[in-house]
C-alpha cells in the first residue's frame, strides 16, 4: 500500500487551491513525491478519518492541511494520525481578518500538536515538510541548501542594485 | 434504542464541567431529561463520530458542546448531525482571553452551523435547548415562561429596594 | 392569528437584505413557510416590541435576526419572547472588521441566549432554523439530510476532479 | 409630573452599582437632582420602555446608561428618547476584556447617538451630565470650575512634592 | 464677543471634513448656528489651545472635536474647557482599523471627559450637539422630534415595500 | 562532533524554563535525547549565531525554541539553519495577552518558516519533535502510540465516571 | 538657565512613578543628569506646554513622558518641541489590556513623532536617552557597552549554570 | 571608515522601498547624510549581523530600520549596537492588519530598546534621526524648526480657507 508518497496536501476546499499550490510546487521543486486533495472536516467527515487513520501505514511521512474560517481540519487529523501535521491558516471570505482560522489552527491542546505557519503561508510549510523528509534524503537537503543560498543571493542582489542607482531609479527600474 | 433523553451535554474536558453544569442545572430544573458527559473531538476522535452519529436515532433533539482553546468540538459534531448544535466557547488555560475558542467555534463554514453561545455562557445553552423543546412539550414552555418571569422579578425588586434605601444602605445590604 | 408560518426573519435595515436573503433562500429551498421583514430596534423600538411578543401566538418557531454594527436587534427580541432567536452579525460600514456586530450579539447576560452565527452567516442560521422545523416534521428533515449528503457529494466531486486533473488543469478548468 | 431631578442614572443590575456610584456621587457634590435605579433592557424591557419614553416629560435632562457585556441599555433608551444618552461601559465577569461593552455601546448606528465614555468611566459621565446641566445652571458652572481646578492643583502639589522629596522619599511617602 | 454661534465643530485635518461634513449639515439642518474649521493639537497647538479656552466665553454650547490615528484633539479640548466635548474617532490612512482613533479618544482619565461617538460617526455628534441645545430651544427640539419620527417612517416603509414586493422584486427595485 | 543528541531546546531567559521543561520532560520520557539550554537573540545574538549554525553538523534533527514578547528567538534560528525549528510563543511579563510573542514567531516570511505552538504551548513542541525522530526511530514511534493510547483512555474514564457518578459527586471527587 | 541637566523624565500622574523609575535609576547609573516630574496632559494643559516649550532652551536634550489610558502626553509635548521624545505606555487601572496607551502613543501622525517603547517599558525609553547622550558624552557610551555586555554574561552564567546542574537542580536553586 | 554618513536606513525588502522612502528623502531634504540599503534579518542574517556590528564604528549616529510581518530586523539590529535604533513596521501582504509588524518591534525586552513609530510611519523615523542629529548640528536645528512651523502654517492656510469659502466649496475646491 505504500506508494512511495511522503507529503500529503489536504485542503478544505477546493478554493484554497491557489493558496496550497505553494506547498505543492516548492515540494516539486525540491524532488519529494508528494500528493494533494480536497478533505473536508465539516462536509466530509468520514473521508477526513479514513485519510487521516490510514496516512501512516500508505507511507506517508508529512501531513500539510490548510483551512479557513473555524478550521478544524489539521488538528482534527492531528487527532488521528502519529504523524507531523503542518496547518495553514487560510484568509476565506467573512473571516474576521484571518484571526478565526489562525486561532482554531494554533491554539491545539496540550497533546494533539499542529506545526502552525503564517496566515496563507502554505510555501513555508512546504519549506517545513520538505526539512523534515531531508533529514533521511541527503538529496532533498542538498537541494533545501541551494534554495536557502538563493534567497540570500536575491536581497545581495537588490541591495547592490539599490546602492548603486539610488532611490529614484531603483523604484523606476521596478516599474 | 431511544431512551428519552432529550439533551445531551458533551464537554471536551471534565475541567469544563464547573461551566458546562450550568447547562444541565438548568435543564433540569425544567424538567427536560438531559444526559451528560465528556467527549473529546482530539482525544477520542472515534467517540466523538459515535456520539455524534448516532445522536438522533436515540432520540436526541438538541446535542449542547463545551470546549476551550482551538474548540473544535462543536463544529465537528456538527458536521456529523442534523440536529440543532449549541456550541458554548470556555475559557481555558492558556487560551487568549477566549478569542481562540470564541472563533473556532462561531466562524463555522456555511453548510454546516453551530449555534454560539457567550463564553463561559453555558447556561445560555441550557436555556436554548429549553426553548427547542418547548416548541413541543408544553409542560416546560410553562416553565420557561415563569423563569422569564422571575427574571424580570427580581429586576424589579432590587430597583424598588435602591430607590427606597438610597446608594450606601443598598450597598451595605448586600455586604 | 396562526398563519402557519414557522420561521421569521428580521433585519435591522433594508440594506441587510442582500445577506439575510440566504437564510429565507435556504427555508424556501427546505419547504419551510417563512416571512421576512424590516424591523429596527434604534428605529421602530415599538414595532419591534410588538412583532417580538406577538411571535409566538402568531405560531412562529423560530425567528432570525440580522443587524450589524451595534447591533441589539436579536438580543432584543430574544427579551421578548420564549421562542428561540437566532442572530446573525453583519459587517457593515463603518464596522470595526465586524467585532461590533460579533460581540453586540454574541455575548448576551445569562438569561436571555441569542444563538449566534458567523459573520454574514444568513445560510445558517436559516440552517438551525430548518433544524429545529425538522424535529416536527419529517418532510423537512428528509430535505436537510439530503442537503447535508450534497455538501458531501460536492466535495467528493472536487477532489476527484483534483486528482485526476492535477493542480495547473485543475485552476484553468475553474477559469 | 416633573419632580425637579435633571439627570437620571440607570443601570442593567444592581451588580453595577460600585461602579455607577461614581456618576451618582460626583453629581450630588455638584449639587444637581439625580435620581437611581435598575433598568434591564434584557429582563425587563417594558419597564425600560417606559423610562425612556417618559423621561423628557418627567423633566430629566440627560439619562445615564450603564451595562456590561452586550450591553443594549444605554442604545434602546436613546431609540426612545430625544433627551442626550451617556452610556458607561462596564467590565463585567465573563466579558471579553471589555471590548463586548464598549462596541455594544459606542457603535450606534446613525441617527440614534449614545454618548460614549470610557470602560468603567461612571465618574466622566457624570461631570458630562454636569457639564450639560451647567448650560442652564451657573451654581453648578462654578462647582464645574472649581472641580477642574482642583485637578490641576493636586497635579502641581504631587510635582512639588517629587521634586522636592525625589524617587525614593516620594515612594516611600505613598507607602 | 459672543455671536450666537453655538456649536463649534473642528478637525485635526482637512482631510476630514467630508466625515465631519455630517455633523454640520445636521446642525444646519436642525436650525442650530455652527461654526466649522481645521484645528490641529499636534500642528497647531497654540491654535488649540486658544479655540478651546475661549470656546465657553464667546458663547459656545458645545464642541465637536473629530480626528483619526492618535487622535488628541478631543481630549485636549476637554482638558481646556467646561463645555461638553464630542469627540469622532476618524478612519484615517494607516490606522488600524480605527481602533487608535477610538481608543485615544474613548479612554480618557477620569476627570476629563469627551463623550465619544462610534468610527466616522460625525453624524451623531451633530444630533447629540443638537439634543443638548434643544433642551433650551424648543424650535430645536421639534425639529429633532420630526427627524426621529421619519427615521421610523423610512423603516416602516421599507418593511411594507419588502412584504408587498418578496425579496427578489425588491432587491430589484433597489438596483 | 556529533553527540548523540537529536533535539535542543533553547529559550531566551531562564525564565522562561518552567514552560519550556514540558517539553523536555515529555521527549526524556520518549527517550528521546535532548538538550536544553539558554540561548537569547538579543542579549547573546552570538551565541544565537554559533547554536544554529552548528546544529545540523552536530546531528541535531529539531530545535525548541521558546520565547516572549518580540521573541525573535525562532525566527533567527531558523534563518541560520535547514532544521526545523519549533517556536513555543511564552506568556512573559508586560506582555500583551501573548500577542506580541505568538505573532512575532507565526508570522514569519515566506522561505524562512517556523513551526509555531499555542501560547505556552510546550508540551505540544516536545511532541512535534518526538513524531519528527520518530519517522526514523520506531521505538520513539511505539512510545508516541501509547501516549496517544492513553490520551484516549484518560479522557474513557472520566466520563465513565461521571456517568456513573453524576454531576455533583463527579465534582466533589475533583476536590 | 541651562542647568546641566539632559534627560527631563515626565509622567501623567505620580501613580506612573514605580514604572518610570526604572527610566531614571538606568539614566543615574550611567552618570546622566536626569530630572523627574509629573505633568499632566489632562489635568495641568499649560504646565505642560510651559515644560515642552521650554525645554530645549534649558538644555535637555532628549525628553521621555510615560502616560497610560488615552495617553496624550508624549504626542502633545512633541508637537511642542523639536527634542527627540521618547513615549512610554502606561497599563493603567481601567485600561483595555495597555491597547489604549500603546496606539495613542504610538500612531501619531506624519510630522509629529513619538519614540515609543513597550508597554510599561521604561527602563528602554532610559537606555534610548542615554544612548542620543551618548553620541556627544564617551563617558556614557563606555558605560552603554559595559552594560550591554553584561546583560549577554548574566545570560552566559544562567547557560552554564542550567547546563550543569540539570533542569529540576536548576529551578530548586532559583526557589 | 568614517565615511560621514550619518543615518543609515536598511529594511528588510526592496518591496518596503516605497514605504521607506519617506524617511530617505525628509533626512536629504534636512541635509542629513544618509544611506539607504537592503538588509534582512532572515535571508541575510549574515549581512544584517556585520551591518549593526560596524555602525558606531563608521560613523553613523543613528539606525533606521523598516521591516513587516515577524519583523526581527530592528531589535536584531539594537542587539548588536549601542546607536539609537529606530523601527518602522511596515505592512506588508498577508500581515494581520499590521499587529504583527507593530508588536514583533514594539515589544523589545528591557535591555535592548527600539524607537517604534506608527505603522507605515517611515516619515516619523527619518525626523527622529533628524532630531538627534540637531542636537549637535545646528544647521539641521533650523531647517527642522522651518518644517515644523511649515506644518503649522500649512493647518492655518486650511482653516483660513475653509472658513472663508464654506464647506461645499471648499470641499470643491479639493476636487
Amino acid at each position: 500500500m505504500n506508494t512511495g508518497v511522503k507529503v500529503g496536501i489536504i485542503m478544505g476546499s477546493s478554493s484554497d487551491l491557489p493558496i496550497m499550490k505553494d506547498a505543492y510546487d516548492f515540494l516539486v521543486s525540491m524532488g519529494v513525491s508528494t500528493e494533494i486533495s480536497v478533505v473536508s472536516a465539516h462536509r466530509t467527515p468520514g473521508r477526513m478519518v479514513s485519510y487521516a487513520s490510514e496516512a501512516a501505514q500508505r507511507g506517508l511521512q508529512v501531513i500539510i492541511a490548510g483551512a479557513g474560517g473555524a478550521a478544524h481540519l489539521p488538528g482534527m487529523v492531528a487527532s488521528l494520525t502519529t504523524l507531523p501535521v503542518i496547518g495553514v491558516p487560510i484568509l476565506s471570505r467573512n473571516s474576521i481578518d484571518g484571526w478565526d482560522s489562525i486561532l482554531s489552527i494554533l491554539q491545539m491542546p496540550g497533546g494533539v500538536p499542529v506545526s502552525t505557519v503564517a496566515l496563507n503561508g502554505a510555501l513555508n510549510a512546504g519549506i517545513i515538510a520538505a526539512q523534515i523528509v531531508a533529514l533521511s534524503d541527503s538529496a532533498v537537503l542538498d537541494k533545501l541548501t541551494e534554495y536557502k543560498i538563493n534567497l540570500r543571493i536575491k536581497v545581495e542582489k537588490d541591495a547592490a542594485k539599490l546602492e548603486e542607482m539610488g532611490v529614484e531609479k531603483f523604484l523606476n527600474s521596478k516599474g
